[in-house]
């Protein structure tokens, strides 16, 4: 393939994958591709268009987004029957870097979200300590904060994957059990010093103060290590739907162990063994057992652009975008394929790549119009790496319903349809 | 200073700064604090609050913040007797971490926010080049992407400090038209490849499809290095206030080159002298010459808490938390001060630290009750450093109206109230 000014751009892989220097090799790394996207110039394009004509809106104290945009929404799942009980997923296919709009991250609740008055919020620490203490908003503000990118990740999210027919929708309505935000908040192992545990308490029971008392056992070695008190997302307090005024985060740990509302913190000698963690949140193994306290997500990526649900515009030059994670910590390197595996090429990945955060990875794509498989294979830091569909139920059997991790597949047919298949 | 259980903290600097180790040395660097900012806890906060209940709110499309932090807005200052010309600050004291909340990103239109249809807007890239073409937004999201987080200071931002008498305000009301997002774009080299820019074209002229048509002319080298086309910030589309649908981005530069609602760039051998230039955003020096063209924004810091407007809750510990950021790269360090500027000691900079982009230093200081004066003093990687006001002064005269990133000062009286002040 040659562009216009006779530069090679090198496929690296098959169905016309082309090398990752597009994007990285300098800030200039794409010219020379040629993509010409754009349409001819004609002089009327001089003169101002209509909103040049009149004054704009003048300042407002707090903006909204374009009236145009209103469309890109929550993928809203209420569960029938329950008082607040279900999730809405983040459109993750709108989204491009690596933060999730406050506004559109998905929330999963178990019996919706309370209305706390923030002067009158308390935190209690107490069970297996020297000193129980309450910590109010301010008293938490007061302490050593930090600030670090992290996502969250629903343990359920791509559970669709595990139906014997492939699901159909959206990278956000298939895996969109997933957002990143800017966090701040106290280590939690500040507090545990001022509280004193006792050298008995090895648990932590987590209580929520929503209707559901949402209520996760978590061990002391995560809390003493980069578990934070947040206080704030993306730069504002957390929103009511992420647990304001406080939440436990415990990163790259499924979501529902960063518990929302975060009431109350009990240093126990073992796990508590909550409704939370017995009838829900474990995992059924092909032999019947059930593996319990799976916290850490698994190395895990999802190609964004092109998805499910959308249609391509004829043969040309494209551009796959998708985001990838791991709870074990940063992202090594996320491989592509357009032929359902057969071959693999390295995409460039956007900094930063930060631990337990989105990865944004990018791949140029010369689309030559016959139907393809699009796939994506992250590997983190550990060495960890996404295997198929196949390799991961055979492990973990269908009756499983948390921690899909598989490799996704975009069909893309002859005529330009993107379909979610196995593969 | 001993904590509870007989580690010292120790004390770097005059007025009771403490060891950044605090922050630093690992997730439990604060342990050993013993800040005791909790209550002693009783048995009845083990019973559940009211709002745990009742079921708490259902799920929504889009979320919005709690209805508790309403107070916290942009610092609105339309300009009397204009057509949309004005600005609004953004609440910096109100946020941590490094992201700035695209709601309340700082505001500086000439002529008010346009209403763009999307599909109806046109970038059109002519003059001095091989081949004139109109980019569309459609057309543009086929290109390769690239994302990155960067600060946009307008360079009249802290202007107020040229005053001979200290104005009084908090840190968004004095140094608020500042803000960082995580933008994604199409690097402006592509589209300039595309269109084959001739051996005699040097600059750019950039205009906004605004009603002031705001134009600014750009070396030709700013545009082929890291300038962006960009599309969207912090995952979402550009926000209305902030150029949707495409801005330019010229990362570290002042505030008015990054031109909104971009509708045209025109190759041209030199600077075009655009109203916006030459009436304003020029620098007015001692000598009565004024420098034009000054593009790039200087190292500066600012402590966000505590600041202006605020009061001290009586002697303790406290966090003093601020931003950095540098036009030229990446923040190497941040100095903080207690007593005025006699003593000085390195902050902890909160990763990560990305060029062009707010880094978040924080410092533990214990306050005795008696006047203190705070100040911050940061160093980037070019070895620049922040001077006093008397020295920026001397230098740049007070007839200066941007580009002030003299040393701040806010000044804590033995009641507890901050201030802004010169020192």
């Amino acid at each position: 393939m040659t562009s216009a000014d006779g530069k090679q751009l090198e496929i690296v892989a098959g169905g016309g994958l082309l090398h990752r220097r597009v994007f990285l090799s300098s800030s200039v790394g794409a010219a020379g591709i040629a993509m010409l996207r754009a349409l001819p110039a004609d002089a009327s394009q001089q003169d101002a268009p209509a909103w040049m004509k009149v004054p704009g809106e003048g300042l407002r104290p707090y903006g909204e987004r374009s009236k145009y945009e209103s469309a890109v929404q929550r993928i809203v799942a209420p569960f029938p029957g329950t008082t607040g009980a279900g999730s809405s997923r983040s459109p993750i296919e709108s989204f491009e870097g690596i933060i999730t709009p406050s506004a559109l991250h998905f929330e999963r609740h178990h019996s919706g979200v309370p209305d706390i008055p923030p002067r009158e919020h308390r935190l209690l620490i107490h069970g297996l300590v020297d000193r129980p203490l309450t910590f109010d908003l301010a008293s938490l503000s007061r302490y050593p904060l930090v600030s670090r990118i992290y996502f969250i990740e629903c343990s359920g999210n791509s559970a669709g994957l595990y139906a014997a027919d492939p699901p159909q929708g959206g990278a956000g309505a298939l895996h969109g059990l997933l957002s990143c935000s800017d966090w701040t908040g106290v280590p939690l192992s500040t507090l545990l010093d001022e509280v004193g545990v006792r050298p008995t308490g090895k648990w932590l029971l987590a209580e929520g103060a929503d209707a559901a008392a949402m209520s996760r056992s978590i061990p002391i070695e995560k809390a003493l290590d980069d578990a934070l008190i947040a206080i704030y997302q993306n730069g504002e307090r957390l929103r009511p739907e992420n647990g304001y005024p406080m939440r436990l985060l415990l990163p790259g740990w499924e979501g529902n162990t960063n518990v929302k509302w975060l009431r109350r913190l009990k240093v126990t000698a073992g796990p508590v063994m909550t409704k939370d963690e017995t009838s829900k949140y474990t995992d059924l193994m092909p032999n019947g057992k059930s593996r319990q306290f799976t916290f850490p997500m698994g190395v895990k990526s999802v190609i964004t652009s092109p998805c499910g649900g959308q249609r391509m515009q004829g043969p040309g030059l494209y551009q796959i975008s998708g985001v990838a994670w791991t709870g074990a910590g940063r992202i090594r390197r996320v491989e592509v394929s357009a032929d359902g595996g057969k071959t693999w090429a390295p995409s460039a990945l956007s900094d930063p790549i930060l631990p337990k955060a989105l990865t944004r990875f990018r791949m140029a794509w010369k689309w030559d119009g016959s139907p393809a498989v699009l796939m994506s294979r992250a590997v983190d830091e550990t060495g960890a790496v996404q295997v198929s569909r196949p390799a991961f139920i055979a492990e973990r059997g269908l009756a499983h319903r948390y921690h899909y991790n598989a490799i996704a597949s975009w069909s893309v047919s002859a005529g330009g349809e993107v379909r979610n298949v196995y593969a």
